[in-house]
């Protein structure tokens, strides 16, 4: 183990915290909410902790996957630690359980909260709880790779860890630049977004709601979500935001390269549209009883559908309050999630599309047991050595969020809660049924229930495996 | 395809079904319940049906992986189809669906039952509905393979579909002779729980029981179960039969050749036996709040762990009023499931314990990427193929699980009943949470959903590929 470049890394991603910790702080001597004085602190004290670690620089070139897994499992922990401070300082969630819940949400794009009653927080705190959305959304490393000069070529191992999805590969040439380039369309897009939200909203309702689509995280400045604005406008420009900001970055990149034609046959999109489409008309057959109109009918669920699918979470309608069925149909776009290599979470649509190629192959060879075909995906073939890897990735999703269930479950939730509560914080959506429905919130559960959601948050949006090697003992072993 | 030699060998079953009709019928002179008709019928159809089939002999020697596959999807449901016809002609089942449900649940070994009722059901349909479990659990073509004469080699791909678990491999020599073995094992351990419960029971119930039990199915002539002869003798007796019943036979057969070291080493066993105390230990310190007394705890807690675990589903105590952890914990062991290779469903043991190792082969492999370790089970290395091929078993279960609650979830259930009626059934348990717990049953559900779960509990059964390739065109072409 490189302690030294981990332990470099580490400070620098700290330092670039405190840098972003200015904006709230700006955002409070703005509107004097008197908060100033709760990002100052935690600004100063990451700074000194940033320069102290960076003071010897790294010199060692020897970094392993090993490193770079480590690097993204702790700094999450860490910034999400200097990140709930203001919280905690500013006496708005004085307890640090509920903070670091809080934080931690908003890194990983979660969204779930235990605050509740959003609209008596200050100004400055929910500008910092939705800029964390957007901080955490395109991954802070990408973040620091694309702006810091001293990358090179061993990131791509940070990179591999923190960019979600299968498909990281293609961009392991020139990283720095192609980082560069996703960073420039994520922060393209969100200022998009902004100036459309402003024909309607105020710039600060515009600028949250923004980083919360960006990140697909879902906090919101209202209690009831999305649909508090009553903007059929707000509402269609959020949604197509959301979807957009669940498509892999990667074919952006490819529209700005002019290959729009490659753009249309990829599989995963066409799937994750596919999947959205089905999931409207399904909520929408199911649902249409309840609303009668057929515009209402599509207005919420095609809201909810691509809210749920993209990870986001906000809500124009109480979801808990639909028919089974579209409940139902609701968790299973959780697990499933947006388009590897975007902001959202869940499993991801291409990883999806890759188990029911092993389902068929599987049914063939019961078949005729003599040929194993070859998997494609977009015409390449996948090899099987990444196939081994995804499935081995999903026997330990499962295996953690059944871990997940019963210890929620040890506290005397209803089963559906429970389930529900890990469904929605594993995957990164935040709502989900029940107590933790998008009317209710996280702040009644335990104190256990809440680490040990924090846990699936994190587990799901570092795709595991830097979060759980933070626990195996050979990790820190000194050879 | 050999259609020949599949007719031909359906043909057989077919008579081998109408033979142990007679068994019923024999029940049903004896008691005098005027039911001798409802066999009679069936025994009649079945024969000349088995006749007609089996006239010509096939000659072909071709038989490859499909065609055992098809024999045994195509032959649990003609034989459900013939089964069930005594309760649709003695009109106690009158409903054909439900009169089918009822026998595909026996002969699956599950046990979820329609009947409202089961005290006023006639004896000699009573004892056929349990026969049932008792011929599904060795698994009807192993049973052939044992008696009929002209089985030769080509029969272990019947068999590798029937036997459950993936350990099949080590039985393909002389196939015929460990066949006799192992039935002569299970018709051996039949007889000792009909003698021990014979000590406290009627004999009719001590056979019914035993049947039940033998299959790991979970039929109970009583409306409490076993809870209903509130005897603690029974009640010890059927859970060490349920847990010898999930034990991979092969171990009985091992310990008769006096290899007993090698039994107590075996992975599968231990795992096995160590799930189930943790599964006690964990009911009893949540429900002892309820109970009060240790004892009485542990006396409702360990015959459930055991009854869930060998997916039989006997109760002796409606496990849907225990705490939701207690009720979650029982789910996971409905997954589980017992050993494999024996007369148990769910996911079976040895499959667990080889998911376990591939998470850990995952962490170990994100740490170290050059790195590739062996897989091994009871010290010898699992094949790459065969690990390939449990991913794709489970990521199928899965798909093929969350297909069957959205469909069950259509009718308006709360989401526990409809996740727990296909959990129940596709695991090949019986009683589930909610509306279908063991108070309940699956009466009240709709034609749609006894179907999609006639559909899991045979899939669940016969390890899922025997039922999906009846499904694929492939399967049906002629070259």
């Amino acid at each position: 183990m490189n302690h030294k470049f981990v332990f470099y890394t580490i400070g620098n991603i700290i330092k670039i915290e405190a840098v972003l910790m200015a904006l709230p702080l700006l955002v409070s001597l703005i509107y004097r909410d008197g908060n100033y004085i709760a990002f100052l602190i935690p600004i100063i004290l990451a700074f000194a902790i940033g320069i102290f670690l960076t003071i010897k620089k790294s010199k060692t070139e020897r970094i392993y996957a090993k490193e770079g897994l480590v690097i993204v499992g702790l700094s999450w922990l860490i910034i999400s630690f200097f990140g709930a401070l203001p919280f905690v300082i500013s006496g708005e969630i004085p307890n640090i359980i509920n903070a670091l819940f809080e934080t931690v949400s908003g890194f990983t794009t979660t969204g779930a909260s235990i605050i509740t009653d959003v609209e008596s927080v200050s100004r400055s705190l929910l500008f910092w709880r939705n800029l964390t959305h957007w901080i955490g959304g395109m991954g802070i490393l990408v973040f620091i790779l694309a702006i810091l000069p001293q990358t090179n070529s061993r990131s791509i191992y940070v990179m591999r860890a923190e960019v979600p999805g299968p498909q990281v590969d293609k961009i392991t040439t020139k990283v720095r630049y192609t980082a560069r380039i996703l960073y420039g369309i994520y922060v393209g897009l969100t200022i998009m977004q902004i100036i459309l939200l402003a024909f309607k909203l105020p710039i600060y309702d515009s600028m949250i709601n923004a980083f919360a689509t960006a990140g697909t995280g879902g906090f919101s400045a209202l209690s009831a979500s999305i649909g508090g604005y009553n903007s059929l406008y707000v509402e269609i420009v959020i949604m197509i935001f959301m979807f957009l900001f669940g498509v892999n970055f990667l074919l952006f990149y490819m529209i700005l390269l002019g290959k729009i034609k490659s753009v249309f046959k990829n599989e995963e999109l066409r799937w994750y549209f596919g999947i959205v489409i089905i999931g409207i008309v399904l909520l929408t057959i199911n649902t249409l009883p309840t609303y009668g109109s057929l515009f209402e009918t599509i207005r919420y669920t095609s809201f909810q559908v691509v809210s749920i699918i993209t990870t986001t979470g906000f809500a124009t309608h109480d979801f808990n309050t639909w028919p089974d069925f579209s409940k139902a149909i609701l968790v299973v776009l959780m697990f499933i999630g947006a388009s590897a290599g975007s902001t959202g979470g869940g499993i991801k649509v291409s990883r999806i599309i890759l188990y029911f190629k092993k389902i068929f192959r599987g049914i063939r060879y019961a078949i005729q047991p003599r040929k194993i075909s070859t998997i494609r995906l977009d015409r390449k073939p996948v090899n099987e050595m990444i196939l081994e890897g995804l499935s081995t990735y999903l026997i330990t999703y499962i295996a953690i969020f059944i871990i997940g269930i019963l210890i929620i479950s040890m506290e005397g939730l209803d089963l559906v809660s429970s389930f529900s509560a890990v469904a929605a914080t594993i995957n990164n959506v935040g709502p989900g049924l029940n107590i933790v429905g998008p009317a209710g919130n996280y702040s009644s559960l335990t104190d256990l229930s809440k680490i040990t959601l924090m846990f699936m948050m994190l587990v799901g949006r570092l795709e595991i495996f830097p979060i759980l090697i933070l626990f195996s003992p050979s990790t820190w072993k000194r050879k």
